[in-house]
């Protein structure tokens, strides 16, 4: 959690200049999203999100998110909405960087789950799903199986000074998986927002009021969506599988959208994909992160036991 | 900046739970004050602010802050008012540390000054020694003549190591600003805000809307607080003095509370005092800190172009 640019508030009232959505009322940059800088600006109009993309953002990708954005937002997703200014145009530049304003959402994340909220989460998740269609513009998941293998390698021997063993047992479950892994048309794809953990979804009197943070979506698996939510939603302190919260994602879900016999045939290994996808990527972070630095390093050991137990189950 | 502590929503909706000021909708960390985490609420019934007051601050003396906050607002300051919780009690623990939750302020804090914002700043400043008197509870300067010299000594052949010569011309000037520094009765003293810098100060439409942070706040001559608003105002690009700045503070002070002649002629000595302050702190600060720490490092020798900016003015 970080701001990285600072901003004044002249260079932001004359921005704002160039929309329509009134004159600054006060701007607080707030400590949210680990890869860009956010501030929460208040106009005469109302509330909204500046967002300054940093460098670990494609800047030639965003156009995809912020049109998505628009599309799920004008289906009546509970999604930010990305606005545009007098001459319609949302993504714009600022302080050097590529910017976006969006719309505020109220609401605040859930630290301690429950079957109810869990069942509300399934619910938003799949009309996450169906509201996507018609986004025709495609993205590929940049962290799908092909991503793993390398990424599992350039951690090398670091990943077993974390853990004795633990090279040797990603590697083995990562093959399997990938061999395993179904083909393209072997299941529904869709828009996925492929980072539906509980800190990028808002609640508010125990409905969802908010989805945010879509700078992982892609175009993939729609059930892949619900095993990482089945991973990010459904372990106990990390470590103990709750089988009621993952029972209620899917009776939420499936209220909305019922799934495929492909798709619950192959949600076991959906999970366990997605739990090798967290492992790695929280892998790499511990190993490139410096232990002093501000942002907190998430331990990849919990996705260890996410994969062990996604593999030893015969459904989810 | 930075947010130190992390909350969950569910402890931070039991602890608001404990107030009468609604229920919870919204609340981010924001990324302003160094020293504490501030989280910016939304409740039903409005904005506040949210402080939790981490190590560098001294617990025993928060009463004093938040009784002189509750003073000036009671006076028609527009500084935060902190809210009392049903019990009527303002200083709490939340997550481990003292907090206070006060009233949300609207307004930006200005980069690029000029005459009309310093009049203001000038009218707000001697309003708020104004609206100091009457409470009688004293707070001693901690960062006063006294404590000066020891600082400079700490810093030991660092200060050199950054400008050669640093030690022994800050030493000789901060001799003799001591020795004619004016005794505790020389001049009309006051609570005083101690570190009224352009970011604790908002404006809206040209009018000052804030004045925040008041954890420097103390016990001093008023026009020591002056001073160090010439200090902070008045140096373009941190370099050259704009007479027509201070020109403008004055005026907008003495239209509410008019110098006395004593005052008038100890301000050249005060503002070499403050200038030696924040030289000194800056000191020790960019000493002390990292150089790739998170928090932004301020110029020692900013301070020194004003020390000597005012050692050799005969009149501010």
């Amino acid at each position: 959690m970080a701001v990285y640019t600072e901003l004044a508030a002249e260079t932001l009232e004359a921005f704002l200049g160039t929309y329509g959505i009134g004159l600054l009322v006060s701007f607080h940059g707030i400590a949210e999203g680990v890869e860009n800088s956010n501030f929460l600006l208040r106009t005469t109009e109302g509330d909204f999100i500046l967002t300054l993309f940093e460098r670990r953002v494609n800047a030639s990708e965003l156009p995809w998110f912020l049109g998505l954005m628009q599309h799920l937002a004008g289906r009546g997703l509970n999604c930010p909405l990305p606005v545009s200014d007098r001459t319609g145009t949302a993504l714009r530049t600022l302080a050097g960087r590529p910017a976006a304003i969006t719309t505020f959402l109220p609401g605040v994340s859930a630290t301690q789950l429950d079957e109810g909220l869990c069942l509300e989460l399934g619910k938003s998740l799949a009309r996450l799903h169906l509201a996507g269609d018609g986004y025709g513009a495609v993205r590929p998941n940049a962290l799908s199986p092909a991503a793993w293998a390398p990424l599992l390698e350039s951690c090398g021997e670091s990943a077993d000074a974390l853990s004795p063993g633990l090279t040797a047992e990603v590697r083995s479950a990562l093959r399997k998986i990938e061999e395993a892994w179904p083909s393209v048309e072997a299941l529904p794809r869709g828009q996925i927002h492929a980072d539906l953990f509980p800190d990028n979804v808002f609640f508010q009197n125990g409905q969802v009021s908010g989805l945010i943070d879509f700078y992982f979506a892609c175009t993939d698996f729609l059930a892949y969506d619900l095993a990482i939510c089945l991973n990010a939603w459904c372990f106990r302190d990390e470590k103990t599988f709750e089988p009621s919260f993952a029972a209620a994602i899917l009776q939420g879900y499936e209220s909305v959208r019922p799934l495929t016999k492909a798709e619950k045939s192959a949600l076991p290994l959906l999970c366990q994909g997605a739990a090798i996808r967290f492992l790695l990527t929280r892998l790499y972070d511990w190993i490139n992160t410096p232990a002093n630095a501000l942002v907190t390093r998430k331990d990849p050991l919990a996705y260890l036991v996410r994969l062990r137990h996604f593999a030893g189950a015969a459904h989810v």
